[in-house]
Formats: structure tokens, sequence, C-alpha cells
């Protein structure tokens, strides 16, 4: 292989047909992608498809914790399991600025296989585009997936209702910092890492638990204070949180007071929020705490009739204000 | 609105929620659509599902005949009909540079809506990130598209079969060309236009007339040349085509030669190369000829199991000479 990308790699000739070929033969191999067919083809069954896309620009491509590869299949894998669907393939859209290290995208290759084979998700096809130095920033990677919604489940962000549990998979903040913290060149005493990671299994050991979860979202730009708003918003219900009772780590909580950042508004890539009957919240609970991706699962709150499209928070030191959504930009490219 | 994009926009926060709110009520508007949700949910039938992705990194964003909105459209839709597939839904990930005008980006969006209208396909979700002033090139889409292939239909880029007739919808070169000449400030006689064009209508068209049509591929990046390599490879056959039966336009051909360029070798948006069994070539010429898309339709040359994998050009001036697939780079971010 090359030691760099060049034009010519994205030129759609012999250069791109080598480089996508040895990348597809050596990390992708499935039985569906064909680096050759425009399109790929899956059988699907009758029922509810989920389709989502999102771009990643996160900067550095590397970080504690993952990559812009493995970030850019749970980011997606995330959106679809939000949905309540069975995620099932993703495709991959790569832009490359000339110059990138072959290595470098050979290692972030290596990290998109291990993030889908844990996902156990398929990349079944893809593109290639490269821009010349200057025109991007190393690469971009987009992704987007499908997945199945089981029959029986009915999830959105406009379902949360009043008497609901809310409950939060786990602690707040780590991805944001973790990211800032590599790209500002900050050392904390100890090593806070990226909480980027597949959530499909979680949600599937939920949904297990209860189909009647109302409503799920992984809170990642804007962070926790910024998707309890949209839901506030779209439910037309208010949501009183308990801020003691959301799950930080300490690192996290200093890192942030350094940093002069609210962990509230701090991007997650590896957390989800879900609003349960509250009967059936305490299994779902208990099914949460019983995966690895939910250990420090807690409720944080509950939604009320009064106050729609509000979220109170009663705070730590014993006041009580409204969270609102992130206004201007925290941490640019985080994601 | 804002008069240039800034990084706020990215944020995921207010700043995000006005700018995606107000593109899509304003130019994307449909019933599946919903920018808070994390994945549109589209019911769907058993049977094959075509799934597709391309970024789109065109330079200039505007060119005669169509810009980065409507060619992100074109390009999906047709990777969708290229597997015989009709597009259901497309999402579209937007990755912008600080500083973009808005004014730029709401023509784009119109782009994009009239595009999808004339497809008839939704947009049904989307993503929009923010970068810094020179970390990308004004702006940047994905565009993944869904659709389901009939029952009965078999086209692959492997299915060619000796005795095919090899059918091409039209002129070869003018997307390319139009492209380079705008981004070089070049002006010819005669103003050529890009053939960007949803051909999922002509395809459609086509298998009405026979649905034992094995292979179909649009000849974009690499062009017509190396797009044909690819199915004589894949399929192990041998191509047999007449250069003088390849269509192309007087001003095009002009331009190429001011450029040095190959016309077989330069991108088309707009344009199918079809594989159709001997007996059903007829009919399926003269469906596309009744399409808008396919007047200039013509059968450029037939299948042989002679020389596998290899494309032999009968030359305009009676020699014979193999055309090979695109090495190196002609023309980047042609598309």
């Amino acid at each position: 292989m090359d030691e760099v990308i060049r034009l010519a790699h994205g030129s759609g000739g012999e250069a791109s047909r080598k480089l996508v070929g040895d990348l597809v033969e050596t990390y992708l191999k499935n039985d569906i992608i064909d680096c050759l067919d425009d399109s790929a083809v899956l059988s699907v069954r009758e029922g509810r498809l989920a389709f989502t896309t999102d771009s990643y620009v996160v900067d550095p491509i590397f970080f504690p914790g993952g990559d812009i590869g493995s970030l850019a299949v749970h980011g997606t894998v995330n959106d679809l399991a939000m949905a309540g669907a069975k995620p099932l393939a993703i495709t991959l859209g790569l832009i490359l600025e000339e110059g990138l290290k072959v290595l470098d995208l050979e290692r972030i290759m290596g990290s998109v296989s291990q993030a889908a084979a844990e996902a156990g998700v398929m990349v079944v096809g893809g593109d290639t585009k490269v821009v010349e130095r200057g025109s991007a920033d190393g690469i971009f990677i987009n992704t987007s997936g499908i997945g199945m919604i089981p029959s029986g489940i009915e999830i959105s962000s406009a379902n949360a209702r009043p008497g609901d549990k809310i409950i939060l998979s786990g602690t707040v903040g780590d991805h944001g910092v973790a990211v800032i913290s590599r790209r500002e060149g900050l050392s904390f005493e100890t090593d806070i890492k990226s909480d980027s990671a597949p959530l499909n299994g979680l949600v599937e050991a939920m949904l297990a638990s209860s189909s009647a979860i109302h409503t799920m979202r992984d809170p990642t730009r804007g962070g926790l204070a910024t998707s309890l708003n949209e839901i506030a918003t779209k439910s037309g219900v208010g949501l009183l949180i308990d801020e003691a009772a959301v799950p930080l780590k300490p690192e996290v909580e200093h890192a942030c007071e350094m940093l002069g950042l609210d962990p509230l508004y701090v991007a997650n890539e590896g957390k989800l929020v879900a609003f349960v009957p509250s009967d059936d919240a305490e299994g779902v609970l208990a099914a949460m705490r019983a995966n690895p991706y939910g250990r420090d699962a807690a409720v944080i709150g509950e939604v009320i009739s009064e106050s729609p499209g509000t979220v109170i928070l009663n705070t730590a030191v014993g006041g009580q204000r409204i969270l609102s959504p992130l206004s201007g930009e925290l941490l640019p490219r985080i994601c």
C-alpha cells in the first residue's frame, strides 16, 4: 500500500479500486459488501424500518477510549437503538484529505471492524472521496444505518408521559472531556476515557424487561440537558431532575470545573436516557444494571404534567432552577 | 436567519435546532422527517432492500446544469436504480465550513428539494456538522438511500452474459466537462451543462419493457471506460465496444480535445449503461428513447465470451485497441 492518501485514491479508477478493495478485504469482508456494485442488497421482512445518518468530524481523530472509526459505528448503531430498532446494516462514507497516512486509515478501519463486530452489525457498503490538502481535516466519516423495530414497540421523543421515571444509563460527560483534554493537550490526574460504546445490547435487555418504554435518547452533542429539553418540548410535559442523582465520575467533575464546563451539557457517546412507566421502572433499571453498559444506571427524575416543555433541576445544593438547552457552542467537533 | 454558518450551528443546541428546523420546514417537510428524533421510521414490505451511500465533494458547488444538492440526490437515487430498486427514501448528512453563506446553503437545499420531488423520493432524515474555517471546503454532502427491488429483477455487475447488447442511455462526458470548465474558468463556444438527472423513471420504463436486464451501471467517476471494465471483470466476459456508436456532443468532444481528456473517462451523472439479452434489446432501446433521459440511447456494443475481463474498442478510425480502466487521477472532485 502507499504511505499516504493521494487524489488518485478518489478517482474512481484503478487506485480507488485497489485501496478500497484492500481495505474491504482486510477489515470489512462479509457476504453482502461488494465494492463494485452501487447498492448493497438485503432481505427484509415486513415491518417498520428505522433509517438514520450521522457524519463524524471529531478532532482529534484518535482520543482516549476510541477514535473516529469506533465512534462512527457506535453513534449510528445507537441512533437506531434509540428508536427501539435492532440494527441490521450500516454504510461507511469516507472523505479523506490528501496526505492522510494510510496507516492511520488502516487503524481507523480496524476500529470500524471491531466496533461493528461487537454491535453485531454488518458494514454493507461505502464510498471514498479524496479532497486536496487543506480542503478537509484528515478524515470525515458518514455512517448511515438501517434496523427493524420489533412489533409492539412504540418509542418516540414525543411519547414521554406524566409519571414516567427517567433513567440514565451511567455517568455523564466522559466523552466530551476525553476529547477536549486530548485536543488541548491537557492531562488530568487520572486518565479520562470516552464512553463511546454500542448500546443496542443494552436496549435489547431493557425491551425484554418492558415493551412499554416510552422514550429513549442518547445524549450526544448538547449533552443530557439538551436531550431532556427536546423531549420535554416534543412530549409537552415537564421534567423534574434530581441533580445529585445524575452519575458523574469525580475526575470528570474535577476536569469540568477546571475547564469551566457544566457536565450536563457535555457530550456522551455510550449513554442513554429512558422514560419508563413507573410500574416497569424497577425491572428496567435492574436489567440495565445487569448489562456492562448500564452498570451505573440510576433514576434521575420523573415526568410531571406541570410546566410543559420545561426541565426543572433540583440542584445538589438544595435549590431549584430551570435547566435550559445548550445555547451557543460549547465544544466544537466533539463527534 | 444568520448570514453565514457559525460553529454554534453544529453544536447540537439551540442554534443547530433553529437552523435545521428552518431548513426542514422550508425545504424538506414531509410526514416522516422529524429533526428531533434520531431515526426515521418507515413501513416496508417483505422483500429485497437496496441500501447505498455516497459523499459529494464537487468543486465548485454550483456548476452549469446543477449544484452539489441536486447532484447528491441524483447520485444516490441512481445508485438505487442501478440495482433495479424503486427508491423509497434518502438521508442527508451535511458537513459545513464555518463562514459558508446561509444563502448558498438555502439555494442548495432548494435544489435538494426539487431533485427529490422529481425523483419521487422523500428526504427522511439528516445530520448537520460544522467545522472551523479551513477544515473543509464550503459544504460536503452525504446522501444515503434505500429502495425496494421488485421481485423477478436480478441485476448485478456480475450478470452480463455473452450475446447481451450494451445500451448507453445518451451522450458521455457532459458532467465532467461542465464542472471542469466552470472550475477552471474556461468558456467554450456553447454552454456545456451537466447531465445530472434522476434515472429511476427511465429504469422503471426499461424494466417494464424487460425484466431480464442483466446489468446496469451509471458511469460516474472514471467514466464509461472504467464502468465497462468493472463489469467485464465481475462478469468474467469480454466486451466489444464500437467507439463511433457512443453518443457524444460535438461541443463536449471539442472541449475534451482542448483539455486533453478522453470523453470515455469523463464522469457522467445522468447516464446509464445496460446489458440486455439480445432478444429484448430492441424493446428496451425503444422504451429508453421514449423517456426524456434516454432520448439519445444507442446500442454501443455487445458481450463476447472471448477475452474475459477485457474491453475491446473498435475505434472510430477503424482500428482496435484495449480500453483500460482509469489509472491515476483525471479530474479531482468531479462529484
